[in-house]
């Protein structure tokens, strides 16, 4: 069993490699909830979304977010009853949401609602959201206290970000299942997601960071950047609310008491000696996942790690 | 001011001729809400959402429910998250669903979210529903208790009908608006809607049919049927349910305690006498409303009865 701990798009790139590169039945997903909003009475849960559908071979790959070839019926016409309509929803998508609000509504755990989902998709991997609990990350910024979506989707990431918090956090649990695929699997990757806000929730999970440095496999953490910036997002601004540099060493000493291998772009080997001097083993190699092969090929070379 | 009292598919012609035959702005028209259903966790309101949609000139004319042109992208994926369709649900549609229950979910009296959607979709006239509590019709029949749109849609208003009640109709009150303008309407127009689970449910609304009785406006009502059969839908069937037999006849008995003047169709002409007889005066004219124009001509002729 792999467990994979993500937040969406750049994670979700080396979750379909590794989909692609093992038997689905055997992979774990963990992810980021924290970026879950209610969007016009609807429970929107962006993370779990794009890897479901990224599993379910319906992930538009053009924008790493939504159902290809998905339309903008109820969204325009929300909008012209004089709803908001920054935050994109197609209506397929929105299917998805109507149907967890509902779920949910009636007294499911996300967990469980997430599961139906799944296989109603026919995802044969399993799909765990961080937890049940509703938890919330907010920034203080510029502009003013936002939502990870405000933030990200308003207000494309430009407003400075003085301070965040994962709001709920401390009444929350993991998920089921989430500390027993830790515990036992035969590899835990941390997959290139940003360690602020996507990744920083996972660990935050009360126990979940404790049952990384407990577990007796192999830790691997996938950098999501390279000479300082993130492949996509806003990554390499938000480092400093966790409060080390924008860079992989700084990733390093963010994860090092839990991860055993950083894998960090050859590009940035310069560092290696900075990050073994932390104490965490260092591969570098191409981590660009453009392609579905660049993804496919970085699995398999990971895959390897965990022998 | 004009004050209509209405259901959804026939009574809506009848306001449509209005709406094309006065000023808009002074037709009142009062919906049943007893019918409404929470669908996918979505609140709808079929009989407002006919009328409003009709008023705004967005109404599938060949259904006579839902918005003209309208897709069912959301609904398909709903099926295919295995979730029931029977209940047809439009793109655009859903998108009135959808803020109506949020503004519901955020405190939102009906009333009130009734005409946020009125403005946003430029409808002159004042949409009410009968109550801002919620009232569900069920009913008896030969396979089990169900909701009118169960019975209505999903049976095809084929199980027989023993019973019929209007759940809630004791806790609830009129709309603010309603008894003020039956009581200062030139004129009250009950529609040809179904007395039993269209124009009944709006009568057992605690204070308005003391209102009907007691204003001095005239009241008229154009019946939903000819020669003992209902133009569409079950209204003939359900009128055994009132304690009346399935005519325009029975249809006097029901009304006569607040009823001036009942508008049959020629073809019923010689139950006049036996109408008379109840105390209600008796206008014998078509009624039949296939075309715009017949709706039109209606309510050209019906206007005249106001003066």
């Amino acid at each position: 069993m792999l467990v994979l701990l993500t937040g969406g798009t750049g994670g979700a790139k080396l979750v379909l490699g590794f989909h692609e590169e093992t038997a689905p039945e055997d992979l774990v997903v963990v992810c980021n909830t924290a970026d879950d909003s209610v969007v016009h009475g609807l429970h929107v849960s962006p993370d779990v979304d794009t890897i479901v559908y990224t599993l379910a071979g319906l992930i538009d790959p053009a924008k790493g977010w939504g159902i290809r070839d998905d339309t903008f019926t109820v969204l325009d016409q929300l909008q012209r009853l004089g709803n908001e309509s920054w935050f994109r929803l197609g209506d397929r998508d929105i299917a998805t949401h109507v149907t967890r609000t509902r779920l949910l509504a009636e007294g499911q755990p996300l967990s469980r609602v997430t599961a139906a989902l799944c296989r109603a998709l026919a995802v044969r991997s399993t799909v765990l959201p961080m937890s049940d609990q509703r938890v919330e990350t907010r920034l203080s910024t510029s502009v003013g206290d936002l939502s990870f979506q405000e933030y990200f989707v308003k207000a494309r990431w430009q407003p400075e970000v003085q301070t965040l918090r994962y709001r709920g956090m401390e009444r929350c649990l993991p998920a089921p299942g989430v500390l027993d695929a830790i515990g036992n699997a035969a590899m835990v990757v941390v997959c290139p997601s940003n360690p602020a806000t996507s990744i920083g929730p996972i660990l935050a999970v009360p126990g979940v960071r404790q049952a990384l440095r407990e577990t007796s496999s192999r830790v691997v953490a996938v950098s999501p950047m390279v000479q300082g910036r993130s492949f996509s997002g806003p990554a390499h601004k938000l480092m400093a609310t966790l409060g080390v540099e924008a860079s992989v060493t700084g990733l390093a000493g963010a994860y090092r008491d839990f991860v055993d291998v950083l894998v960090i772009d050859a590009e940035d080997q310069d560092l290696q000696p900075a990050i073994e001097k932390l104490g965490v083993e260092v591969w570098a190699t191409s981590i660009r996942m453009d392609s579905l092969d660049d993804k496919k090929r970085l699995a398999r070379d990971l895959l390897q790690l965990s022998s």
